[in-house]
């Protein structure tokens, strides 16, 4: 919590419009975020996220401060632009994209193109000819919260022939990208991967292709419940995996932090709605916000990501409560398998803050689930 | 698949704005479902769940067959009043309101109301005076595919308690509601809640309190993969529960559709955006498709609701398939855990259809996850 969003707050409530949850980011956070990553890596681009939150506010800083865009499509690309970030430092990072959305980030200016597959390759070469690929390799996520899913990337051994497939047919065979896994509380998680992208450049190699760039994805934790490394301590490590496994011919590097740049700027301020039990006997009692899984925050998803939440009466004796949102729907609980210690004194209408939760919250929330709006966010 | 949706998405496809995924949901078969439930059950009145489809020409369609209204939130009232509906004929069925909300509601006509606790009978009394309440049991959900969590309802034994605090408050104990679980393919599910139903009502009779209605809830299902009983089945096997825990003073009753009403009407086109596999030696093949979990397919969550899924290719060898969503994120896969057979010949640009979507597609779509648009639906 900063004083500027503690002021908003207030000042929203003296006015009486405080009604509905509401996500609140302090640029000035941002701000030092990306200085913090710049300075912990000091020989890296930074590639922002743009899905972890594409409010224009925030990408118009970060275009100001020499950022550059990790973008997951067309829509994406056109906001980066927009707030002032050439196209040479825009990357198409997603490595599913249909070929007319190529050809639109072609002729926008996108030279950059995540793949991790022949077939996306020759959708490139067929209407972005020349530009550079970057192949996404497979890597264990140990040590994640939100591990990843084996949704992107192909094994590190085909990634060989899918580069070299763009070489024949007029693309630039660029580098590598990895992705640790979001919330990555382990440092060391990136020495794996590099250890394989490194196999990667070699086998590369041997066959003609001098890759220029190891993509480092994103993966920087923003601090939850548990204490987290510092980006200088991330910074540290991977540069000294980068020194073993590539030597003294340290390739470019690129990071792309969406969580570790916005999370901890945002606060979203919500209402307790309804505190009750199931039957007299229970111990644990439910509490129902204004907010749920489908209004922003769905990254309690299988109780995945545990936000800290703030109350007014904390210091007060604790009780363990399931948590839920405010809909119709029963798979709208945030946590109940490990119960949340609330205030015991906790009543309806209080107003609670649950924290770090500047990245996807606003763009993942639902368009009108059960009547429900949108979350509103302000960024100041 | 309907011929008014066949010719609906052909005309699209010859205008060439055939882009994107889309919902197209036939009124007619919504029309058929309508009369279906009004037949099986004839002596117990239709509030259809409005969180299922609120798309405005269900609701005006379904407001002239003379349907009442199940809804969860302010909005919703707001949408079936604006369909034609008169208040009378809608019920706040949500048990986690806004004593604000409740006011709304009322000042909008709204004399119904669901609790499952003392704390929501007192909102209601301080705010809709003299509003009829019903109280919401728990009530186990064994054959649903999806069940429902214990986030709505209380233990029978305190539904009394909480009935009797609002005929104290000056409300009028109304009724029981329960909710079987959604997709529920067991026609006797009903048969256990009943008998917990019957129970509150005898206990509530001895002090002094005759109630009128029981709300059978939702949870009929939409065919997907498995056959599902009749609505007639359902009818008849719900009839026999009635006779059974309540005998000659069987009471009034509702019931409240959603998927039932709505599912089997929607059809979802969308297009095959990638097919890759992770390494040359996979079996398993991954199709990415431009509609994912976030893009109106939240039901696939936990892999739980599956798809009946069509392509153009239907007849030639099937192999197994991981199915995932066009987003960079991890968890925009629809099927991994049970892969879903496809066929061996399937290529990008393939278009396939989705069937069962008439229900919890649209509004569960995400706001701009990822750059992407909601679901676009057109009511036909």
């Amino acid at each position: 919590m900063t004083e500027r969003i503690r002021e908003f707050l207030r000042v929203r409530r003296e006015r009486g419009i405080d009604e509905g949850p509401v996500l609140v980011v302090d640029l000035e956070v941002v701000r030092d975020n990306y200085t913090a990553f710049a300075k912990a890596l000091p020989d890296t681009r930074v590639f922002y996220a743009v899905k972890a939150n594409p409010a224009p506010e925030v990408l118009s800083l970060l275009a100001g401060l020499g950022s550059c865009f990790d973008t997951a499509s067309v829509a994406e690309i056109e906001m980066a632009l927009a707030a002032g970030a050439t196209p040479d430092r825009i990357s198409y990072g997603n490595t599913i994209k249909k070929e007319r959305d190529i050809a639109r980030a072609f002729a926008l200016g996108i030279r950059l193109f995540a793949v991790d597959c022949k077939a996306e390759v020759e959708k490139i070469a067929r209407v972005a000819p020349g530009s550079r690929v970057f192949c996404r390799i497979l890597s264990d996520c140990v040590g994640a919260e939100w591990p990843l899913s084996r949704k992107f990337g192909c094994e590190p051994g085909m990634a060989v022939d899918v580069l070299e497939h763009g070489l024949k047919l007029g693309l630039e065979p660029y580098g590598v990208s990895f992705h640790v896994g979001s919330q990555q509380r382990n440092q060391h998680a990136w020495d794996r991967a590099l250890a394989s992208a490194a196999a990667v450049f070699r086998e590369c190699g041997e066959r003609g292709m001098n890759l220029s760039m190891v993509n480092l994805g994103g993966g920087f934790p923003t601090k939850y419940l548990k204490n987290v490394p510092t980006v200088k301590t991330y910074g540290n490590a991977i540069f000294k995996a980068l020194r073993k496994h590539f030597g003294n011919r340290i390739p470019e590097t690129i990071i792309e932090p969406g969580r570790g740049m916005v999370g901890n700027a945002g606060i979203i301020e919500t209402e307790v709605v309804l505190v009750s039990k199931k039957s007299e006997e229970d111990d644990v009692r439910w509490v129902y916000l204004d907010i749920g899984k489908f209004g922003g925050l769905a990254e309690t998803m299988d109780e995945s990501i545990r936000y800290p939440i703030r109350t007014t009466r904390d210091g007060d004796a604790m009780t363990p409560c399931v948590l839920a949102g405010p809909t119709c729907d029963s798979a709208d609980v945030l946590y109940e398998k490990t119960p949340y210690p609330l205030p015991v004194s906790l009543e309806i209408g209080d107003k609670l803050l649950i924290e770090g939760t500047g990245a996807y919250t606003t763009t993942y929330s639902a368009v009108a689930f059960n009547g429900f709006e949108p979350l509103k966010s302000y960024h100041i």
